[in-house]
């Protein structure tokens, strides 16, 4: 049976637990938290979570397990089988990974554990965040789901991504992501529907208590 | 025919005519210089390069330019068809782009460009850029390619990133990028005896003067 590692406040855990249950695969869960040894890193090379154990190794990186998990479980599917359409979805993700993920990452010490951020990264962080957000504006269909009429992994990407940096732009810049972003809110509501979605939230929520006094005491 | 848009010193650019060579697909190349106009932004929603100019409409972010040309055109194949394998790729292709790739652009403006970078964004480039590197090396194989016995999209992704991410260790950390990173310097040598390799570096090099003209006058 598949193992996943990680912990149900990692948003990129979330992400390949909701594909697990969407695609309905039997799986276990099992805790990890990154603490940089050398038996951790035999197992993440870069010391991060999720990863997947499976019978022939572990796997890293979110995008390559949800791939993964695509290719061998292909239903329900999280990618339209046509070339272009594949590629459309797979842009979106990479755009709200590197755009709207990645840039928010740079706010996450000041927006979630108290940690201020220096001004030349908070100013990165804004000016890239915001740029990304206008990007998947013009990038994304919402209609309703990100690519179109289908739940696709795009969406996977977008609501663990685009709630966290909502979070970062309302506390470091009072700006409300979701107003730049037309048909966001909707989406948010549509997929904060699902069982599954519910399921990971009410998880998450219940490890948030003793996951913020671990960072918070710096640890 | 698929047009490549962009210009020949972007390294995502030429990840992608690599591919396109080596697939021997059939392309015309089309000079981009991103300008953030509406027109611009139209064709490439984050205002980069390169994108595809498909029968279809347009396709961005060069991974998912890379996975389309690989559904469309599989031989020579560049990534296994065996789902391990696969996704092994495409973990190495993601660890080489989020934490060798981008960890290297904070420093680009001071390495390539001669603008100071500031000291957190400096001090987060060598903390990121370093440890991506030390985690590559747990990662990937170099056997003598990144993923093993044969030529893959990571090895696209490796020869394209790793390069400028030596250049900016070197002029920012005075720290070899190959010193640390066992098999690469061999690795890079046998990809540079490539036909297509040495023509997208000849290319470059024509490019070059011109690019750097126009990037130290601001534009």
């Amino acid at each position: 049976m598949l193992k996943l590692h990680g912990f149900c406040v990692s948003n990129y855990y979330n992400m390949a637990k909701l594909v697990l249950l969407e695609k309905r695969v039997p799986f276990e869960e099992v805790e990890a938290v990154p603490d940089g040894s050398p038996a951790f890193l035999a197992r993440s090379p870069r010391g991060k979570v999720p990863f997947l154990e499976t019978d022939e190794g572990f796997l890293n990186e979110t995008g390559a397990i949800l791939e993964y998990l695509e290719q061998l479980y292909p239903e329900p599917a999280l990618l339209p089988a046509e070339p272009f359409a594949r590629a459309r979805v797979r842009a979106l993700m990479k755009a709200i990974e590197l755009y709207v993920e990645l840039s928010a990452r740079l706010g996450y010490p000041e927006a979630f554990f108290g940690t201020p951020v220096a001004p030349p990264l908070r100013e990165r962080c804004r000016d890239e965040l915001l740029a990304g957000v206008d990007a998947l504006a013009r990038h994304a269909a919402f209609a309703p789901f990100v690519a179109g009429e289908r739940f696709t992994l795009a969406d996977v990407y977008f609501l663990y991504s685009f709630d966290l940096a909502k979070g970062v732009a309302r506390a470091l810049f009072d700006e409300d992501l979701s107003a730049r972003l037309p048909g966001a809110r909707a989406l948010l509501q549509r997929l904060g529907e699902n069982p599954n979605v519910q399921r990971i939230a009410a998880d998450r929520e219940a490890a948030m208590a003793a996951y913020l006094a671990r960072k918070r005491a710096g640890r």
